[in-house]
């Protein structure tokens, strides 16, 4: 028996959990991202991960890229300044008449511009534990999300393409010359990337040749670092005198906590998860009332 | 009927030329790149490619990735600062008795720690042309190369990864917002890069966005000149108050040479092949005498 069920629907992965009230039951994770979907694939994919859960009609919120335009049902982006986790959501047209889906829109931004997809829903995770944060968000991941969070409304936002970067750089000529992740030699590039961050395409080239010449082999903490420090270089009017929640799975969390906290910058961390469970719950409460 | 053979063997291809004296004859280029080949398979590459043209023991003068230790045989780096050019060639084991090979080194650099492997000798050719050259040398490509040359040598030298990162982010996210390269744009991005350099993996993302939420079609020229902008932040004290000899293939040289023009940087450009071949030649005559 499930009360209702909650969906994160990103590019590359599908996770789904049963939720009683605010509290999730079950789990289940599938690689069934939006980019392996045509529309008509995405009915079929949540019922084949959610379909024996199923006892009757069920509510289901899904926030991410299901929502966007080549997703299942396009839900238009909110334009910021706006509250994380308001405007019109998405309803996909379904075969089961056990589905009742709703798709959450995401935020888009002018001027620069900017957008992004299930972020908003683990900003309003956190807004609906802390109505009154004040201060910057930062959602660290394959596109970074900093968002200027006041008043209850996301005021602007920045995506910064960081993990993506990291992803395709392991596999480039660098992949010679990774190794394990370590974090002294990660803070040290955090801080060179955020002193000298015109020097980062010189400075990934010198990690292949650090490890040529010197067999160095601190390539993937310094791979990272220089990331880091390049998106924080990028982001400095987000942090800089601001207090950092900061949203994501423990191992990328922790590294980000370490390069905020060595930079001074005071961090509150946050599971992703959690915050987007509370963000969809807030949404079905909004919804219900 | 050839009088010897000049090989620019890179990690992707082959280059080959039949050479009377200084002048090329002939010439074929195969797929048959470094990181395709085990150390026993160079030969075999290399008679594949010019087997049909030898008519006698041949002298074959290469440079390039041949000659690092995952080639061929391997031509240690000679240490900076040092003439282009200098230094011992490698003598591949050989089974075909016309084929006579020796590979150039390349040059190497302790602090920042640095390696090329083919471009020296494309400096060499340069400097066999203007013996009195005295300013920064750039050579665009996968991994950009900047070197300051004086009285004959190269004093120092910094790599960019600006190619590869350019055919890297062509096939990720920004895939879906490229489009055909033109001038202006590529100039505003070159510009921005230079002036906000630590903003690079905030636009980087910002070109998706435009095109998702203003339809944008410059994110080809976009993405060209941040990448082009973000090298020539990194390698200003090279070219800043120098002149800049540019050897590289057309397209690119041409896209180097506007982003340098409109900083005011007087450029001279050369034709990266003849470059090689007078670097190759030069070498020829060197050992020779």
């Amino acid at each position: 028996m499930t009360g209702w069920i909650a969906v994160d629907w990103g590019t590359s992965n599908l996770r789904a959990w049963g939720m009683e009230g605010d509290a999730p039951v079950w789990e289940v994770a599938t690689a069934e991202g939006m980019s392996t979907l045509d529309p008509e694939g995405f009915e079929p994919a949540l019922l084949a991960a959610v379909g024996d859960r199923l006892d009757g009609p069920t509510d289901v919120f899904a926030c991410g890229m299901a929502g966007s335009r080549q997703g299942w049902a396009e839900a238009p982006y909110v334009p910021v300044p706006a509250p994380p986790g308001s405007g019109d959501a998405a309803v996909p047209p379904v075969s089961d008449p056990r589905l009742r889906v709703r798709i959450l829109p995401g935020l888009s931004q002018a001027d620069p511009p900017d957008v992004m997809r299930g972020e908003e829903t683990q900003i309003a995770g956190l807004l609906a534990r802390e109505p009154e944060f004040d201060g910057a968000v930062c959602l660290p991941g394959t596109h970074s999300k900093w968002a200027h969070v006041s008043a209850g409304e996301v005021v602007s936002f920045r995506t910064a393409m960081t993990g993506e970067l990291f992803a395709l750089l392991k596999s480039s000529t660098l992949r010679h010359s990774l190794g394990e992740w370590e974090e002294a030699p990660f803070l040290d590039a955090v801080s060179e990337a955020m002193s000298r961050p015109e020097r980062i395409v010189t400075d990934l080239f010198r990690i292949r040749a650090a490890h040529l010449l010197d067999g160095d082999g601190t390539g993937t903490s310094r791979l990272s670092g220089l990331l880091v420090g390049a998106e924080l270089a990028a982001t400095r009017p987000w942090w800089l005198g601001r207090p950092v929640a900061l949203i994501g799975a423990e191992k990328v969390r922790d590294a980000y906590a370490a390069a905020l906290r060595a930079q001074g910058v005071p961090v509150m961390p946050h599971d992703a998860a959690t915050a987007t469970l509370r963000g969809l719950a807030a949404a079905r409460t909004a919804m219900a009332g």
